[in-house]
This record gives structure tokens, sequence and C-alpha cells, in this order.
């Protein structure tokens, strides 16, 4: 389609379009390469209107892309054009008195926390990916990560979004509305939508008093079930203070530790690290988690002393991911059951993997306070992408324990490629009937994003 | 209809069909008289399902209702089934491993705070009507009330949904999942739909720690500005321990001191009620307070001494809804505009006003802390229902003021019949026709309460 592609070149100024040797075409996972077109990259919410007019009457397919750090292949373009946001990149706005922040769709997510920081106030959202994912990204895909406990996932942070439908169509709600209801609520439609329905281009997000004292601890426990009772003391005496309550099994801190050459803080099946913080500057955090600890019998475990000895706990979680790379590539799952089937999910899952795959490895982590894992699944002598080939083998025996245990195949990580087959076991056909009669409404040519997300008809 | 209405008496229990005399045909607000040709009461979700199986098929529409105590007339039927949900009130589950609670529609507000509380947790939904709204009506309106500072509205405290669609369809979602992205979610779009969608027959909800000390403060001041400087400094000092922040005129406090016949705790042109809580038994909740309230400057308060003391502050804000009866019948908005707007339209409204009905009498308070405010407005020497005749004048003179401020027409009562024309003012074109398509594919026959919510078309 020359004729149509050259037309951007009318409306846009020529930095706004870029050669495809200016982007990274791999994803995230160097699992899939991107096949666009024609990269563009607008400076202006103006200029991702005209795009969108211009490829909505040409029926040209649009992938938007944000920081390119998606594990599920949602920004992966295949064909037409990567509309990459990261020009849209300005703080708009902080107000103090409704506690928000207006970002565009390109800002950093560590420059919001940063801009945030500034101000005397946190953006609580917090991942992996934080120096390079942006907003838009997190907000497409609705991003969990480390404060969810606490905090919520991305979708309970926004109080406001601009978007550009796919027509082209300019629908703002920027302003901090802590109350409003006035019809049906649209702005959790484009939450997690993956890039199907429109263009987000800006956000108001919510903004929470800044944590003035942290206290942590590193807990040995007998099982997942007693993992689970110690959640519920904490959650029942410190409420909102407990923001993490992180799972990790005895294989999985072996890697870490032997990564790290770090001492077990532990010795224990299971591991827990909790984290409790207060905005006031004398709350007597410490002392009181110490207190709690002891008077619940909890003796095989360790407080942080200092941010030092903070670190050092929170560095055998961090590190988990990489000091698993020597067992080869895994097959990775970003899954959620409710808080108490989490126990019952690993029991099942594991010894169907086992009688499945004798030498399966398996390493189990993850946020028990959300009921959230990753399961990441090894099979001994299999090297690199071949991996793959059991994926589906893998997947439809994991997923299996997890539907038995009323929980989720796509906990913080989104649908995109990877997942769209899966979408029928989780959802009712009469959902799914709905989600593309809202699809067709607003992208009747399917250019948004196409073959993302939604299963392929059949 | 007869023939199709006879129908029911085939396929449901004679206790689930009831006359019309069984049921408060009146709206709370005894401005709207629903005319129905038929009560069902179901005992069942699957009643419900084959009552919405009969009536998609012969077309009757249907108008869900749970207490009757919306404000806004969405509750009010207009022939067709009256769908009464009063019988599906059973409580489900308390999970306390996932701090949720999953209830039916029919239940009772308050009975659903019981039974949080028996089992030693907080359900935050709060508001006047709580010992008779019903929770499926509260999701259905995404109801605020008092506690929304700290625990956000109705929609924020959602798990999952149990619907049964238009066409008698049960999709059911009512496992707690703290992170779930599986493409768009569908129940945000049931939350704040006003039964135009179908009908919610059962939630899982969340559950919270019990506050174990409150501290309570009522606070003078010269402006509201100054009472957002003290709300921002309060919310950074005491984070989420703040869960009330109310505003309330000279001229409120003056009525319901009058009616109570008691002392005003401080002399000012507005007076701030706030309360802190904390789920620690002893946080030294008060103390802080009183130091924090001093090192700010403020000296023209006063704390709770004791529960009474506080009561006698709590009645005085209860009470101007009482207190205002005297004042005739009112013309009341139900505002919300960002915080920091607020002193800015209580200013330029009241002047609109007081140049258009030069006798008006303005009773504003409201939930400062969601930039929500109780504006009701009363024209002397004009009683009872005639007051209606100059709603619209008084609506358009307030309306323009709140979209000035970039605020919300309808921020917890919803939009039902009465502001349903108001609606193509607050969203755009795209949004309502976005709108019009949901609807029209869940309820091709338009029986889910037709004329509530949706702006008549053109």
């Amino acid at each position: 389609m020359p004729a149509d592609l050259n037309a951007f070149h009318t409306f846009l100024k020529p930095s706004e379009i870029l050669s495809l040797s200016d982007v990274q075409l791999a994803d995230q996972r160097r699992r899939f390469t991107a096949a666009p077109d024609m990269v563009l990259q607008p400076h202006s919410v103006e200029s991702v209107q005209k795009i969108m007019r211009h490829c909505f009457e040409q029926k040209i397919p649009v992938t938007p892309q944000g920081g390119n750090t998606g594990l599920c292949g949602a920004a992966v373009a295949q064909g037409g054009v990567l509309l990459n946001l990261s020009r849209l990149n300005r703080i708009r706005e902080v107000n103090l008195a409704d506690n928000s922040i207006t970002v565009e769709a390109g800002c950093i997510l560590q420059h919001v926390q940063e801009a945030a920081d500034r101000a005397d106030r946190l953006f609580p959202l917090s991942l992996a990916s934080e120096g390079s994912c942006q907003i838009g990204g997190n907000i497409a895909c609705n991003a969990g990560g480390l404060n969810v406990l606490r905090y919520g996932s991305m979708r309970d942070l926004v109080l406001g979004l601009e978007t550009v439908f796919p027509d082209g169509t300019l629908v703002s709600h920027l302003h901090p509305l802590h109350k409003n209801t006035t019809g049906y609520d649209l702005r959790h439609l484009f939450i997690g939508s993956e890039g199907t329905l429109g263009v987000i281009t800006a956000a108001t997000l919510k903004l929470f008093a800044k944590p003035q004292t942290t206290a942590t601890a590193w807990v040995g426990v007998d099982s997942i079930d007693d993992a689970v009772s110690l959640l519920t003391d904490v959650q029942t005496h410190f409420a909102e203070r407990l923001c993490s309550f992180e799972l990790i099994s005895r294989f999985a801190l072996s890697l870490s530790s032997g990564f790290l050459q770090a001492q077990q803080p532990t010795d224990a099946e299971w591991h827990i690290l909790l984290e409790l913080t207060d905005s006031l500057p004398d709350s007597g955090l410490h002392d009181a988690l110490a207190e709690f600890l002891f008077e619940h019998g909890r003796e095989n475990c360790i407080l942080a002393q200092s941010e030092q000895e903070r670190q050092t706990l929170w560095a055998l979680r961090e590190n988990i991911s990489a000091a698993q790379r020597d067992l080869g590539t895994s097959i990775k799952h970003d899954i959620a059951v409710p808080i108490g089937e989490v126990a019952g999910f690993v029991h099942h899952c594991a010894a169907d993997l086992v009688q499945q795959f004798p030498d399966i490895k398996i390493v189990c982590f993850g946020h028990l306070g959300d009921g959230s894992l990753h399961y990441n699944t090894f099979l001994p002598n299999i090297v690199s992408n071949e991996v793959y080939a059991y994926e589906d083998a893998v997947n439809q025996t994991v997923y299996r324990q997890v539907l038995n245990h009323h929980g989720t195949i796509a906990a913080e990580h989104g649908i995109g490629m990877i997942k769209k087959h899966w979408l029928n076991a989780v959802r009712h056909p009469a959902e799914l009937s709905l989600m593309r009669a809202v699809k067709a409404h607003l992208d009747p040519h399917n250019i948004m994003n196409p073959g993302k997300l939604l299963p392929d008809s059949e």
C-alpha cells in the first residue's frame, strides 16, 4: 500500500516518521519480531488524531506501542503502522489538592514515580521494567506489580483517560473527579484493552501520601496454608500498612541464594517476605511488627534492622528470575487464584506436571497477597526456544488446575498474541460476543491492533 | 398484554408473583409513582433467568428494583414487570483469606455490614439509607456515601459480579481474584448501568480490617481554600487513616444546631468535620491529631474527647437534611468537581443563583474529601412539589457552573429519569453512541429499564 503510506508525509513532520531501523523490532522476550510497513512517532495528540483519521479511511492496521516491555506480544505490529507513543511524554499537571498527576501515554513509569516524589507524593505502580515501560502500555495492559496488595492494579489508579478513537475522535476526561456516575464507564473498557479499541494518549492518575517508615520481615513457614494464615493475621492487625507479602519456594530461594552467594535467612519449605509502610515518621512500625511476630509464635524469622539488611532480603526475592536462567528457557505462567486456593493449586499442579514430565523443574514464587504467582517451568535438556514446542502441553496442565481452582490465566501481563486462544476458557460466550460488539462498533474495519486479545472467530 | 403476563404463573411459584398492593409504588422522594403491569419477586437466580427468557421472547419491559431508595427515579417501572430482588437476600460466603464476602443482590446494605462485622471485618460502604437500600441497587447506581475518601465508591469494592443478561444468560464471576486481566472488563459496564443492561443477582465484595481507634475533630476555617489546604496537610500526614472530611457552611450549621438546640462547636464561615481511624488498638491517634492541629495553628477547633462528644459532632452534620425541611421542598443537586475547584464553584454558583433568584436560600455541605457536594436550593414562598416548575431553570445555572469547573452532574445518586437529558452535556457523542451500541447488543428489544439513564434519541 505505498500510496496510502506516502500520505503520512503530507500531514506529519519529517521527524514523526521513523525508519524501521530506528526501532527495536524484536519484542522483550525475543520471541516475536514486528514487521510494520511504517513506524510513526507522533509529537502531539493532534498528530495521533490525523494518523488515525487517515488509517481509518484507508483501512490501514495500527499497533500502538509504548516501551516494548510486554511479555505477551500485544505490541508486535504485523504490517501496517507501528504507532510509537514515546514522544508523547509530558507530565502535564501535578495536582496536590486532588492528589493526582496528569501524564501523557509515552511517559516512562519511573519518570512518573519521580515526578510524584518531587511533589512529596507516591505513585505506587512498581514493576521490574519500570525504567523503560510506559504509562500508556501500563494502562492498556492493566499492569500489576509489587504494590497491588495495598494500592491496587493500574485499573485502580486511573481517575480519567484521554483517548483517540479509531476514527480519530478525541474523547478526553482528564479532570480529577473522585465521584462520578454518568452512564456506562467506558474508561474501564479501555483499561486492559491492549490497544484494540483506540489509542490512549494521556491519563490522570491517583497519588498517595509518601511512606515515611518501613518495616520488613522474612518469615519461614511450614506450608502455604500457614503462609495464608500469617497473611490474614497481618492484614487484620496492620490493615493497609501491609504493602508486600511475597511467597518464595524452598527451590526458588536456593537458586537466588546460590546466584547471590548469600545466606538463606530461614530454613523452611516456604518463605514469606513481607513489608509494612506508614506515612507517619514516628509510627513505631518496626517494634510493632517485632512484637506481632513474637506474639504469634513466629520465631523462624528475621527482621531487617537497617536499610542494607532490607535490601539484602529483597535481593533474594528479586534475583530469582536471574538465578533461574541457568535452568534454560522457561515456560512462564502469569496466573492468579483466590488466596485461599493457592495451596491447593500448587499441590495439584505440581503433581500433574511431574506425572507428565517426570524431570520438570518448577520455580514458584509470587505475590501471595494478591493470589498471583509466577509459575515457571523448566524441561531438562531442552534448550532455548525449542521449549515452545512443549508450551501448549504444559499450559494445558497448568491452566486446567488454574481453572479447577477458580483462577485466571492472565493476572498482570495481559493476553496479547500468546493467550488469546485461551480466552474462551475463562470468558462466557455471551461476554466474548459483547466484546466483539464493542470492538466492531468502535473499530468496524478492525484496524486497531488486529490479531491481538480477542480469539480468532471460528 | 394479559396472555404474556399469565405465562409467569406457569413457571414461577405463586409466592413469586405479588399483587400491586404488596409493594410501594411511590419512589423515595414521592415524586414518581410506578405503574407496572405485574410485580415479580423471584426466590432464586433460576427464576430470574426464566423471567428474563420469557420477557426477552415476549418483549416485555423489566425494571429491576432493590430497596426503592433511589433519588433519581431509576427503579420506577413504567409498565411491564417490576422485578423486585428482595428475596435474593442470602449471604453466600464470607472468605477471610481473600477478605471478601459474596452476597445476593437483595441483601440490605446494613445486613452486609453486620455480616462483615461478625467476621471481625469492615464492609465500608455507608450511606443514609443503609437500613433499607440493597446491594444490587448500590452496585447498579455505583453508590458513594461517607467512606469514599478512604475506601472508594461501590465500583471500587466489587471483586466480581453474577449477572443475568436480558436474554436470560447467566454470567458468573464470583471468585475473589485480586489480579485479573482477560479482555474487556464488563463488570465495570454493569456497575453504574442502573438496570439498563441486565439484572445483577449477586456480587463478591471487598472486606477490610476493622478500625479499632477513631479520632474526630471539628475545625472552623475561614474559607473553602483554607479547608482544602487543611485537607492536603491531613492527607499528607495521616494518609489512609483519613476516612471523612466533611464541609459544612455557616448557614447549614445554623440550621442543624437550631434544629437540635445544640451549641455550635466553632464560629466560622465554614466548618470541617474530620475523622481518622486506625486498625491498631493503641495507635495514639487522638494525641497525634491534637498535636497535628496545634502544630498547624488550628486553634479554632474541638476534638471529641469521648464517643458521646463524637456523636454530638456527627449529629450536627447528619441533621442538616432534617433541619432544612422547614425551608420547604428543595431542588437538590448531587454534584462533584475537582477538590481544587470547589471554592471557585461555590463562589460563582451562588453569585449566579442570587442574581437570578434574589431570595434563594442555599444549603451547601458535603464530602469535601471527594469534591462532592450536596447543594440544595430553596425558593421562598414556593411550597411542595410546585418547586419542580423551577427545577430546570435552577439546574441550568448550577450545572453551567459545575461544567465550568470541570465537574459532574451526578456524583453518587446516578442519572435515572431526572437527569438523562443532561447526559449530552457531560459525555461525548462518540461515548453516547458506544453506550447505545452496548445497550443494543445486549438488549435489542430495549426491555431493560426502558426510559432510564440514556437520553432519548433525537
